[in-house]
């Protein structure tokens, strides 16, 4: 039943119908949360193996002792394994500690205050520096930039990535822009991979920006795919190379979401020009990162394929529930113009889209029958959907009858949300 | 053979003796380091029985996932056992990775850009900001105020801690003294405890210079005694809670030089109320520290009985060195006038102090015999000994007998540069 060609007595009736429904989720007091964008039970199950590797094994190939002070850079071997996720070379990338997070706080930091390349380059020493951010999008880099005062401005995502013209006119237009939020493949959270037209043109923003812009390319999923044969995403350092943009492009990535989430080891790659002004910052603070989980990360993942394997692993766990996610959403939704959603092939999200003024309303109803979703408008800066509309779903953590449960809720929440905002 | 009454003839043949000795060395080739203040292969060996410890006890007794995220402050274990170390109640200390000079990174850079208890409070929105460094003391303290512009003033260290007449002179004269480190227990590189009263003194600070300096207590060493019945250091946030300071006093430790270097767990301690505002500023770069490295250490260390277990083995391993530097320093420069030195009974270091004006000199010709020194200067801010005097030896890495070889060739190395500068 389509909700627009819905009679008046008729939407009334199903309201009804979806009242009852509704008392009988909130009565039943369920508990279930689907907020959390972190690995579930059986996931972190898959390297529990870790544990005890280092035995015998804490002196590196080339001698050094991984239990002693020393090495900012990362041990080679765990470098070479985060050139291989990122598609650099080993003297592009850095290796540290949990988390990519922290990587790219203290890379805008620095950045901000004290230049990329040099005091000279400061951001702040410019004016009022601002942000790209491609909406939907990761609250947690909108937080690095309200933290520092760096002011964001709202760019739509679209299928095969960021609104590229929109970027380029205003990047045109505003020399105060220093750069831009990307997470290239299974987007956070529309799950979107971007397209190679869309790398080649973010690769290309350096030469109508000039040398202070920066690309936080932050590749959190790059190898979380959820079946096998994965679309590819293009080499953004590869095409940065042919723009003679390479000093534009900041890569992350981590296996916290492959190994142990907050145990795991972050990668940061970089022009080698880029790493050797950041390295000096690193060195202020740190007198090098933990270089015994970082060996206990190559002995268990060894290389690229070795990570694929694992990954391979996690996918059978988590196609269930993707497809429990999407089973609810197109038997419940698929017809009735209630919305729309992505069928994401990797990554940690799904991304639904209300009708327009309702994610608040649909949150809080599906909080009042024991379902917790993420907050109305965190995948916008400053916690604002202009439309109130997107609502992130994360279905990795509870299981698949948790899931089953909790969509059943939601679809119902969505449904009376919409039948009533028509009455 | 005091250097003040011998004649000029008896110094000439004495300085023929000594450069005679001084190719020796040159010729024998010798590759010895006295710079790194890093544990030994024996010392690290020490903790090699943490690898495996997690194995089936990697959810913690509340029911954590500890491979999962979350755990901004680390887990309740790790707090406890940082609170025993600091002397303070579990409230009040957060555990994070590695290292303390991370955290003392990442307060002194808020404190300074985002303000210590909100945006009103930023040190760099008051002024040109100035910081007391107890000189010759750690050279990543002052590495810190460099990268942030922070200006240092030196203060002597004494036998019991900072000249606290010269602190409580410059705190009451200029407002835009925003703190002070400390090194409160085998000070580095001195090697003093700060007594009591001094103790006391600093912990009056506050109630001189307001409500936003901070005393920076890095207690590096505070259970890295070297014999039995140790001296003990006043509890400094006792005498706080005594004068109403508490929220003037930041305090570090870690495990780096208790079990693995690089890889341990760090403490910040701070009153309730400073930590809330800490923690905000963490939460933006972090989704908690690696939860299953603190509980390793925490099935390993145990406790504080654990840990004075743990450090009376490194004793142990450390007496030998400590008493080979002070042999030689004794036998080959004790009736000289020559330079003095500290004897100390704990920690890192011995900070020995040539004729004014020599240092650069003994560690140029100690390099050229083999021997690498800290450079000249390193104990000072900026590198600039105003003396030229300070010279840090750090014994712990090498072994007896390249102590016995190295300590050698930096007393010849000393006696040359001394008799040379009377001739």
């Amino acid at each position: 039943m389509e909700l627009e060609k819905t009679s008046k007595p008729d939407l009334k009736n199903w309201e009804k119908n979806l009242l009852q429904r509704f008392s009988q989720y909130k009565e039943s007091g369920l508990k279930l949360d689907l907020t959390r964008g972190k690995p579930g039970t059986e996931q972190l199950d898959l390297a529990n193996q870790m544990e005890g590797l280092l035995k015998g094994k804490m002196i590196s190939l080339n001698g050094t002792d991984l239990r002693n002070y020393g090495g900012q850079d990362g041990i080679p071997e765990a470098r070479k394994l985060g050139a291989e996720i990122l598609g650099l070379s080993e003297s592009e990338v850095i290796c540290q500690d949990n988390s990519s997070l922290t990587l790219m706080y203290l890379y805008m930091l620095h950045a901000y205050y004290h230049g990329s390349q040099g005091p000279d380059t400061a951001w702040n020493s410019q004016g009022e520096v601002k942000f790209l951010a491609p909406v939907p999008g990761y609250d947690r880099h909108f937080a690095i930039c309200e933290e520092l005062g760096i002011s964001m401005i709202n760019v739509n995502m679209l299928d095969d990535g960021p609104d590229m013209d929109a970027v380029e006119n205003l990047v045109r237009n505003d020399p105060m822009i220093k750069g831009m939020w990307c997470v290239p493949k299974y987007s956070n959270p529309t799950g979107c991979i971007y397209s190679e037209q869309v790398v080649d043109r973010i690769a290309a923003l350096g030469k109508i920006s000039g040398p202070h812009f920066r690309v936080i390319w932050d590749n959190a999923y790059g190898v979380h795919d959820l079946f096998d044969n994965p679309k590819e995403l293009a080499n953004v350092m590869d095409y940065c190379r042919r723009h003679g943009t390479e000093d534009n492009l900041i890569l992350t990535a981590s296996t916290s979401k492959i190994t142990c989430a907050g145990a795991g080891i972050s990668f940061l790659g970089a022009s080698e020009k880029n790493l050797q002004h950041f390295r000096k910052r690193l060195e202020v603070m740190s007198i090098g990162p933990n270089k015994l989980n970082q060996q206990r990360h190559v002995l268990f993942l060894k290389n690229i394929e070795g990570v694929r394997a694992h990954m391979s692993r996690h996918a059978k766990i988590l196609r269930p529930k993707f497809a429990m996610v999407q089973k609810h959403l197109e038997e419940g939704l698929g017809d009735k113009g209630m919305g729309s959603w992505h069928n994401p092939e990797g990554g940690y999200f799904v991304s639904f889209d209300s009708i327009p003024g309702l994610a608040t309303e649909i949150i809080r109803l599906a909080g009042e029958a024991g379902v917790k979703l993420t907050p109305a408008g965190a995948t916008y800066p400053y916690g604002k959907d202009p439309d109130d509309k997107n609502i992130r779903l994360a279905p990795t953590f509870p299981s698949v009858e948790d899931l089953d449960q909790a969509m059943q809720v939601f679809v119902t929440c969505v449904q009376l949300a919409s039948v009533q905002s028509r009455l």
